[in-house]
């Protein structure tokens, strides 16, 4: 029920992933049953089979209160969608509700996993020859050293078992390549990882993101979170200037109808819709967070990456390798 | 003698300075005599009337360390041009060289304005319809929440006096819209900032930064640089990717000719040239770094950029608004 569109988009995302992803045994929409019912009556759909409702009596406002939300909306759409992650009855969540209240509801619910002082959001990010994990990128706005670690090899697990990266390499996002550059974090992390199992390969700049070798970049919550949307936002700006720009005569016109399939591969590869959202690594379950804004497209693909990461369980890699480098 | 293409770029640049700008009374290149008057004779000139030279014997290169090059390195071109401008024969210095250096000697030989705490670097970033300043983007990695302030006061005279904005608003770089999201030090500073006279706007988002109102916006050096490379890098490598995909075959190289012109309105805005690098302010001169990696261009528009500073002179503005700001 959360999020710009809900439950509209939401559910017309569902009614197709049910059709595409056969590994999906339940599919559970947790919500105003009145209000799902005439939803999925739009698509011709009716909950039977694999499609189930869990009626719920309240909404997460964008604008509430991480922690109030939690404690005072019980009957939300999302506090009890993340029960039922915690009651065994769903293997995974996803929600394009309120980001602050999702992770309070998934970090006092499900709780972190052992050895895990802080979740984080994982975000795929498209490079230019593939992509890289950036993380945190916003859960938590402070961080510790000690929890850019717990990133690092949470984010390694996810890349190695969920992407398929076969050797993730590891960096700390800084201001400067050199050991030594950076801020009393960046630096202190630096330090640490320099000692763990993680193939860490040093700092990395904002430079180095697109074009370097880094598959994991973990920074805090706060600096994560201002590059993500730095990225989403110039993206869209430069794509909007250029069509303004193929736009503006006739020729340009005709020039743009022959390059058209060009943009179509470049919009494929930078297209923010397929990422699927970011992935809350860290606590005892599988919760994605997809955009407030997300498209149809975007929150099916969001339902991929759920099947994906319940199908290649990342988070006993993670407990067993969060104990090892607590254990140095 | 700093930067990747010393002495050639810089003397290049020169030369079409002095041909273009009448502005300039005198202009004196700082570095190795012979091989300045070796460059100079490549373009056909000679030392005379408003050229001048100072000879060096060092150069502070880009590996070393900043305090150290101030202190062993007295006769580098760096520090000797820092001194031509702390002893009034210069009234701006343009270096490509070392920025540690650079900071530290301007710090340590033209010591900060009255009431300023910290330099930062303002840099000139694009954006949908016009442009913004960042700052800091890299002189202090570590900042508090007045140096944020400061950072404000400064970059809204350089807004007003230099790229003349008649009313420049100003932002806080942040992970969230509302008050109190963010970090410490962005909330504290956010704070101080609504009691201040500039038109203090709130938060900015990196969503906001290129679609939003503020022509300032304030961070730490450590967020700033980051996100200053992030920009410039995703920038290089979608444009290289537009290239490769245009490219591709011979339709699309017969669209890409007909949308040329385009394209060449699209660089002329995002242009990293024509920037002409960041202004150190809050120094008691004129000092702006170029990029290591200047063209001939960049470094003509640096130069154009120091020239702008001195008709425009904003370090009385600041000076007068920081007493202002401070006896609140």
């Amino acid at each position: 029920m959360g999020g710009d569109f809900a439950p509209a988009h939401p559910v017309h995302a569902a009614v197709e992933a049910l059709r595409n992803f056969p590994a999906i045994a339940r599919l559970i929409l947790v919500g105003d049953e009145a209000k799902l019912r005439h939803e999925l009556a739009r698509h011709g759909v009716v909950p039977t089979g694999r499609l189930h409702l869990v009626h719920t009596t309240q909404v997460v406002e964008m604008h509430d209160s991480p922690v109030e939300a939690v404690r005072k909306k019980k009957d939300s759409s999302l506090c009890r969608a993340v029960e039922l992650v915690r009651d065994g009855k769903a293997d995974a969540i996803v929600s394009a509700g309120n980001t602050g209240a999702l992770l309070a509801a998934s970090t006092i619910r499900l709780r972190t996993l052992p050895g895990v002082d802080r979740a984080a959001l994982a975000v795929v990010v498209p490079k230019r020859d593939g992509i890289f994990v950036l993380m945190d990128a916003g859960a938590s706005v402070d961080a510790k050293p000690e929890n850019l670690v717990d990133y690092a090899v949470m984010g390694e697990a996810y890349c190695r078992h969920i992407l398929r990266t076969p050797d993730p390499k590891i960096g700390v996002l800084s201001n400067g390549a050199e050991e030594g550059k950076g801020s009393a974090l960046s630096c202190a992390a630096y330090h640490l990882l320099k000692d763990t199992p993680v193939n860490f390969i040093g700092n990395i700049e904002g430079h180095a993101l697109f074009e370097g070798a880094a598959d994991v970049v973990v920074c805090d919550g706060f600096v994560g979170n201002i590059v993500l949307k730095t990225i989403e936002s110039l993206s869209k700006t430069t794509f909007k200037i250029i069509k303004d720009e193929l736009t503006a005569n006739f020729v340009r016109l005709a020039g743009a109808m022959l390059v058209r399939s060009a943009f179509q591969n470049i919009s494929k590869k930078f297209n923010a819709d397929a990422g699927g959202g970011a992935l809350l690594l860290g606590v005892n379950g599988i919760v994605i967070k997809a955009h407030g804004s997300s498209s149809v497209p975007a929150l099916f693909n969001s339902l991929r990456v759920a099947v994906e990461a319940v199908d290649n369980q990342v988070n006993p890699h993670i407990v067993e390798n969060i104990a090892k480098v607590h254990n140095l």
